[in-house]
């Protein structure tokens, strides 16, 4: 049958991808975890943050001309943890590290490599993350912000970012790089200080949320609101909502990945549609809800459910340059640019890209285009991004 | 830009199919009605439901051989009104009434035309639906069944149709077609009772759900149980779960469209990514997401929670014959057979069609596959169905 080889095939490019993964990842960089503070932080918004504090992390050397930085923005569920081990017994990597490295596509020999914590980052009790978000505490009361917490935007993570970079005496980017909310990051930054970015590479990424892409998000938030844990986000003194927020992660993870990932899946847990449990028990499920619930309920365990929905809705906010005008935001942007949506992306569908693209190619910028390919969706651009290190390797070094 | 002049292309599209479709909803079938009752039926799984009842409505007259019958099988939000109005004042006829009815593609003066309400069907409460379900009395105990109800099949709701043709004198059809949990049941028909289906159409169909297709019916189910009024299915005394209930539906509107349609309503709507409203308030919405979820609130009011759930469990269990080989299943099919999945299909994807008629071809079936087209997604199974008009009436006289 026509899908058995399909998937067969796929089978083998996963396994080519991991086996790829696996072995850049042998490369020990080791990295630690800084922190920045700022006393007073005003949001896009008008509102202030009081002892904002954001966790980053850095490769390579800065030179003594400091301009040799490159900044990478993160994606939605991740952290400033781009690549490296943070000890050399460390099992997993930064995400990117099959293209950050001594020698790797973004060139630590080179470059000053660099990435930021965002404000209201999910993953708000995992050791290594440094954040300031609704499970902070405000300074004001001593108590969780929960809701109280200011809405914030890509464009407030821009320019905590922006406040960081100028503490270290840096005044301009080699580049900006981003995949999926950090592509979000990376193309703001462009539009909003174009002096600053002579070079921007959206991987998996957007110049806006379309209607589609807001409904989409929102579906992300809903099942944390519907957990009766959640208490209009003031839950810190109680049970958390970790069933809701379990459910989102599961969306989260489905939206990332493609039917052909999870057949193989399904197929490797002897999957089928007429499983026992779910034909005499309602309240029993398919194995691949279960390895899905599973997945989602343990990563649940760092993560904050009220951030969850702060990155929701600053994704939902999200047009390049904060204005109501996409095309005249995408005028004012000086950076040579790329774009590297994936081909089989379901979350972020590769238009998004294209249209941004298209946009500025009308408008004389100097913009590339290029479709990712393997049977990852939206992941592709995470855990198949080495297909891109040499268009990545001769875009920055043009 | 490229988007905005897709955008327009795509509202041009939809207000032609409306249109189409308002134009052949003129001609006034008026139907009514009418009640199949079993005293006792026994469930796939081996259950048995005492004092079944359900609806079923008829288009045509049934001729003296009664060899003239095609049998309509409904999708998941539908029910057997599948033409035609119940006065001449209804402003809306049935879903499919652009090809149903008198010089149609399905030809009620030919033609008679048979649709059964499903067991579990989602509007409960629909005075003009007569269903059981968990919502139902169960005569042993004089209290609604909530999850006491034994779990469903496609297979199920094929065997109750079949009594009721059986009752009706019936032993051969036509025809069975249907559109999306339709096509399972059309398609299950075919290789369950290959003797009585010379002829068989799947529209936006699968012949299995697979592992991608479990998994995202499962994002319907999960809000519905994170509702606290779920109860664990037992509300029927108190309030009924319509947070979570309206939440699924929204998921199930947005599941079957597509990007462009809901930029398009976006665009109507002057939706902007940097709404007011969302950007101060972390509990207000953008447009989009409250146009979904009040016209999602609406539909709730007449439809049941659990009914849902045990709707979406009868989609996860489907392969078609419902064994655990679908080729020796489709195997038995002596029918005919027309697939006509639509292109952009995010729900039910055209692979999944593509994949049965293949296999149907490798066994040397008479086999057609034919995808549709048009911006709406799944639903141009249904609101577009009048581009497959000649091919539905042409396979219907061959």
């Amino acid at each position: 049958m026509q899908l058995r080889r399909l998937l067969t095939r796929t089978s083998l490019i996963l396994l080519s991808l991991l086996t790829c993964y696996q072995a850049t990842a042998t490369t020990d960089l080791l990295v630690e975890k800084k922190r920045f503070e700022l006393d007073a932080f005003t949001t896009f918004g008008g509102k202030t943050i009081k002892q904002l504090q954001v966790g980053w992390e850095s490769y390579g050397k800065l030179n003594n001309a400091k301009d040799n930085v490159i900044l990478i923005t993160h994606y939605f569920s991740a952290s400033s943890h781009a690549a490296g081990k943070y000890t050399p017994n460390d099992t997993t990597p930064g995400y990117w590290d099959a293209i950050i490295g001594p020698g790797k596509a973004i060139d630590t020999n080179k470059y000053f490599v660099l990435s930021v914590d965002t404000l209201a980052n999910l993953n708000a009790f995992d050791p290594n993350v440094i954040t300031t978000g609704p499970a902070s505490i405000n300074p004001d009361t001593g108590k969780a912000y929960g809701l109280t917490f200011p809405v914030v935007t890509i464009r407030d993570f821009v320019n905590v970012q922006k406040a960081l970079l100028a503490n270290l005496g840096i005044t301009k980017l080699h580049a900006v790089i981003g995949a999926s909310m950090g592509s979000m990051q990376a193309l703001d930054w462009a539009t909003a200080y174009p002096d600053w970015v002579p070079r921007m590479i959206s991987v998996i990424g957007s110049g806006q949320s379309d209607a589609w892409t807001t409904a989409l998000l929102e579906q992300w938030a809903i099942p944390i609101r519907l957990d009766k844990n959640w208490a209009n986000g003031d839950y810190y003194d109680g049970e958390r909502p970790l069933q809701g927020l379990t459910a989102a992660l599961m969306f989260i993870t489905q939206d990332a990945l493609t039917p052909a990932f999870f057949n193989t899946t399904g197929e490797s847990m002897q999957y089928s549609a007429m499983e026992e449990g779910p034909l005499n028990d309602i309240n029993k499920s398919h194995s691949i809800v279960t390895w899905l619930h599973d997945r989602a309920e343990n990563r649940s365990k760092l993560m904050d459910a009220n951030h969850l929905l702060y990155l929701v809705r600053a994704s939902q906010l999200y047009m390049a340059g904060h204005s109501d005008n996409l095309r005249e935001a995408l005028a004012q942007v000086k950076a040579k640019t790329l774009f590297l949506p994936s081909s089989n992306d379901l979350l972020l569908m590769p238009y998004l890209a294209k249209d941004s693209s298209d946009t500025l190619q009308a408008l004389g910028n100097n913009t590339h285009y290029q479709e990712l390919s393997g049977n990852l969706g939206h992941l592709n651009g995470v855990l198949g991004i080495s297909q891109s290190a040499k268009q990545i390797s001769s875009f920055l070094q043009e």
